[in-house]
């Protein structure tokens, strides 16, 4: 499994993944599930889950098409707008399924992947989507101002209770750091080390970004603070009465 | 969907079920998923996850033997153990599947169910059992003394961080309204109202049971008092920084 979350804030985007890969909870690895592309007024990060083989082809393919400087071929690094950006990841997600899928194996969607997709273009505000396998997608909005991809479902309680697009951009790496550690313990093919990205609105690189460690001391922090924060939560709240 | 838990206190049990049952979003009813059976030196209840005409099924198989006086059926009030009382309802609950998976429609496992079976027969201490669709089943210890059916995963973090087998049954019933307002705010298919049942320790019938209603004014507290006591939580840990 994975762990990827991207939110839209007021003030820019924040990426973090995991980066544990299993084939079996006997075979697991470390590879990176975030990239990203920049140019002159552009920014383009991706986050993927999925089949692995599939996600670093979509990458490469995406990545080489980027570096075909003068070539005529669309690149994510080309393209007007951040929602011909989606259709051009979506195509090349579509696209190396579908190729695995006719001429591969069988093997019952297993090359299926899911992507998330965020980055600003010029003018534009910075801009948010999820790319579904079939290479259609949805963007993110006011009312679901956050994707969740993979394990979505032990880091989504505190992130719906605690997210607001105003944040600050540290307010939103340690809510991610208390999603991804929810879901870290609960989840075995989830694991360290996380990879995170700010992104600031208009600055089209990366304000602030790196890869926290098991052994990253804020982190443990978090880990062993929430638990703590959690039970002195669970105390605050008014008691419950038996009727004797 | 549904989602029911069982606690293994050092008091006694403790039982949560949700009543909602769907076939699809559009058809959704309110049905008990909580039984119990009881006599002199025996208690014995079951919480039950999965195809309803199933659980429904072996609920009534269960009763209707537990009422055959005299008879020579095995009956969940007539066996020596609560482990022998797991292998009858197991063997009950592959029996319904079974009959239904060869004789009916094919419907790939959409016959399965799980249930989780708690009680107390005579000079055993109280236990609890989670009964897989095949038959076999698992029992709660020290090391994981509570079980969950159904939607799982949203509930599981608050659980694993505060539950203590030393509780109160207080703390017990307010610990599970946070894990299901968590559930339920989550996934459609899990809703209220919301049985609970209190067993305590050889005391061989309910110590406190009911049922709450979405206006219940305690669960309504407890649902919004749980996001404010997250975001203090939240807001307690050390903050992050970014390294400018």
């Amino acid at each position: 499994m994975t762990y990827c979350v991207a939110l839209r804030l007021d003030r820019g985007l924040v990426f973090m993944s995991d980066t544990r890969t299993n084939a079996g909870v006997d075979n697991i690895s470390v590879f990176r599930k975030m990239h990203f592309w920049r140019s002159e007024g552009r920014f383009i990060a991706a986050l993927s889950a999925g089949n692995l083989a599939t996600t670093q082809a979509v990458i490469s393919l995406l990545d080489e098409r980027s570096k075909a400087v003068g070539e005529r071929v669309s690149s994510v690094l080309g393209e007007p707008s951040m929602f011909q950006v989606a259709r051009l990841v979506g195509d090349a997600l579509k696209e190396v399924i579908k190729a695995n899928a006719v001429s591969g194996q069988n093997a019952d969607s297993a090359f299926n992947a899911t992507m998330i997709l965020g980055g600003q273009v010029g003018d534009g505000a910075p801009r948010l989507f999820l790319i579904y396998p079939e290479g259609n997608f949805i963007e993110a909005s006011e009312d679901t101002p956050f994707f969740q991809i993979g394990e979505t479902k032990y880091g989504r309680p505190i992130l719906v209770r605690a997210f607001d697009p105003a944040m600050s951009f540290e307010d939103a790496i340690k809510l991610l750091l208390v999603s991804f550690d929810s879901t870290i313990k609960a989840n075995l093919s989830v694991g360290l080390p996380i990879d995170y990205l700010v992104y600031e609105a208009d600055g089209f690189a990366p304000t602030h970004q790196g890869r926290i460690e098991a052994d990253d001391a804020y982190y443990q922090t978090i880990s062993s603070g929430w638990g703590d924060a959690l039970r002195t939560a669970f105390d605050s709240l008014p008691p419950y009465t038996i009727k004797g």
